[in-house]
């Protein structure tokens, strides 16, 4: 079947029945991705997978790389990365400095990954993915993720947390990347990550209570 | 000719007339990527524009990922990141504060690619390259840089001059990397650097003078 080459359809223009069958082709990749075999799956079987059809597929994703970068925002999204992650802020948020906060959070991210390192793979393939509008989803789930990790930095105006977190995401994503081409342990990801968010929040502590 | 399935001759053990014949491999390929060719080639022309035979260079060279590497560490040895530039440290080591200094050195490391971007695509092979000689090459240029970058944290520790630095240089590879797949401009790789050097440091500023 033909490539159709135009934009794929946005989701905020797509009916409930529409979204539906979005959310299934994403439910097989992700249980693909899960199975370690969504590298050696085109197209097709996704749609045989997900019972939609081909042609629907390609109006709603522009690629497999666009596919693959919506299967890991919608993965993503169904993380609870907060401690105790039974969707209670108050349970962590009020809990210790800024810094512990964060770090309860970040580590609660990389264990995510740990779990599942396929999707590690699919983080890189999307961060580096030429599909424009693979791109976007990655844009769209980085700036779901400041959300969430901006929750633990509510001292700070929203400008200090994103500088924060400009410093802090690269250190988590850099880690992640050596983890997976086993070049770091585990546990050397969580200790860069939680020590990045220690060193960044320092001088933010230090100003707000003379001692970090 | 056959590839010859041995490690590379360590440098360390090889006569002055090896050294030179090493150095004259490398010279042509920082020629040749500086050329914006260095993808283009093999390692037949490798040989017939360093003049040296192509048994010798993979006598010398594991793969192109390593003398892409060695070639790397050597135009990025060649560089004088100090203000100043002439090799006075005295001309920069003493002004402002930990912060300036370390800013200075990366604006100008910064720059440096910034010339010659087909060298930051080096970085990326480097970094990524499978090839066990090429990432001992990298890790090798990278002990370089943070005794480099090092020199302006004098008032640190060696071991939180490590944190420091295992914090700022994700930040600077990953911008670099942004930069050179058009999602960030060389401004924003500048401001990236920057802000990660200030916050990282602020703390260890509060704590040495009681204010940033």
């Amino acid at each position: 079947m033909a490539r159709i080459p135009v934009p794929p359809q946005a989701t905020d223009t797509m009916t409930v029945a529409q979204l539906d069958r979005r959310r299934r082709v994403l439910d097989a990749v992700i249980e693909l991705v899960a199975q370690g075999r969504f590298d050696d799956v085109g197209m097709k079987e996704i749609g045989e997978r997900s019972g939609v059809a081909l042609g629907t597929i390609y109006r709603y994703f522009s690629s497999k790389d666009h596919v693959a970068a919506a299967a890991l925002a919608a993965w993503a999204a169904t993380l609870d990365p907060r401690p105790g992650g039974d969707g209670a802020p108050a349970a962590w948020a009020d809990g210790g400095t800024m810094a512990d906060r964060l770090v309860a959070i970040l580590r609660r991210a990389v264990r995510a990954y740990q779990r599942q390192p396929a999707f590690a793979r699919l983080l890189i393939l999307a961060a580096t993915s030429t599909d424009p509008f693979a791109s976007e989803c990655y844009r769209e789930m980085g700036d779901r993720v400041y959300t969430t990790l901006g929750a633990a930095l509510g001292e700070l105006d929203p400008a200090d947390r994103r500088r924060v977190l400009d410093v802090v995401g690269p250190v988590w994503y850099q880690a992640l990347i050596e983890w997976v081409n086993d070049r770091k342990t585990i546990a050397q990801v969580y200790d860069a990550v939680e020590d990045a968010a220690r060193l960044v929040l320092a001088g933010f502590e230090y100003h707000l209570r003379g001692k970090p």
